[in-house]
């Protein structure tokens, strides 16, 4: 199964990414986890240690975006090679950890170096090709926003979760993620609602969202607040209660 | 002056991008208020009713595109014109409310559609070559995360400020935009703490942040949080110590 993680920023989407995935890690399935987000850190949610270098992002690998990618230039502007072979980048490309294998596609980190265009087509061709047995799984962890849909690189998933937080431009963003998520081709999008601190809210977030169903509701949760700030990723920081809640999650998809 | 306001996504840019251009407008000040995140709605923020189509975003005008930047086309890998002429977009292409004249760049809402190079490109155009007097200031909703600077799209500012919310991924990005502002040849980067709990909070963050100036600790406003919910606009929500916070800001750059 291909999954998706996408909401508006800050609604918590790579913290529920990190926990689908050690989820899924712990119903036995090969999990690929692919932090897609140029401003996220899926790494240190799922508890790896990056300081020492052990991964390149792919957007960091020019020699790989050259080779995959062929004469498309830095600036978005080139022609680039329809078909890349992707089939190798999870195995030469991430780091294991814990069951979860992990794959980072690009961190932005010079100004002024231009649109990231090639990674995200070759990110789009990774998804799209990647064949899955019934025991493995991918989790993608989607760049904050819309622009990964006008991109169209997710329109390979299974699935969109969407994570929403009470709030009206997260309620907009969740309707604008089902109506494009329909133009690329993925029909199946499920909403999943964060950081909830009464019921007033859920009811409030409810009415005005008829069309996605919620398949969780996940209580605001200091502790995962605190953890972030003191560098303790969000698998340690939760209660059972909340892993049942994303246990719950997996059975409904 | 031309403001770039930005920080990890969904830590308040919006909210205090619509309470500076109003603080600005009290100020008398002639404002111009972009809307530059195609996943954000400054012109709720800011009390607009565009219910009725008044404004269309500059992305969905694609004539004024295809004059404006030439022959690019929308998969981002097309050749644009060099110098298009921008003088006449905010005249004919804002609108006013309340002394602030309000543009929105662009909203996604196709799946499958493309980059948005040229809408970008076209917006660091008119970012960088507004010539504008001493009582005319330019707020800009930067859009979340990181590719705004690598499109270099805020090289025109005078200044950025950094929207902060206690954690460790809002911190990190701040450190980034900070460095990579100076990429794109703007010095001053100053933070905004939002969403303050409580002291240890800000001690924590500012620990981890003495690179970066802290203009202003805005507390979290429960306020605003229901405000948005109900569809009202946060200037409206929030209370005159919440104002003075914000002024504060002013007299500081």
């Amino acid at each position: 199964m291909k999954i998706a993680i996408s909401g508006k920023g800050g609604v918590g989407k790579t913290t529920i990414s990190a926990l689908i995935a050690r989820a899924l890690a712990d119903k036995n399935q090969s999990v690929l986890a692919v932090d897609a987000d140029a401003d996220a850190n899926l790494a240190s949610a799922l508890g790896l240690d990056l300081s020492e270098g052990k991964i390149k992002p792919i957007a960091e690998l020019e020699e790989l975006i050259e080779e995959k990618m062929g004469t498309g230039d830095k600036t978005g502007q080139g022609l680039y090679v329809m078909n890349p072979s992707v089939a190798d980048i999870p195995e030469n490309f991430s780091v294991e950890s814990d069951g979860v294998k992990f794959l980072a596609a690009g961190t932005v980190k010079t100004g002024g170096r231009g649109c990231y265009c090639a990674e995200n087509k070759l990110l789009k061709r990774l998804i799209n090709h990647l064949i899955l047995q019934d025991d493995e799984a991918i989790v993608i962890d989607m760049e904050a926003g819309l622009e990964h849909f006008s991109r169209g690189t997710g329109e390979g998933v299974d699935l969109f979760l969407v994570v929403i937080e009470p709030g009206m431009r997260s309620i907009e963003t969740a309707l604008d993620i089902k109506k494009m998520a329909e133009d690329i081709g993925v029909k199946k999008v499920y909403g999943i609602l964060n950081k909830v601190r009464n019921q007033e809210e859920v009811k409030l977030v409810k009415e005005k969202l008829t069309e996605i169903e919620i398949l969780a509701e996940l209580p605001y949760n200091s502790e995962i607040a605190r953890a972030d700030l003191e560098g303790i990723s969000p698998a340690q920081a939760v209660n059972e209660d909340y892993k049942t809640r994303i246990s719950h999650i997996l059975e409904s998809i």
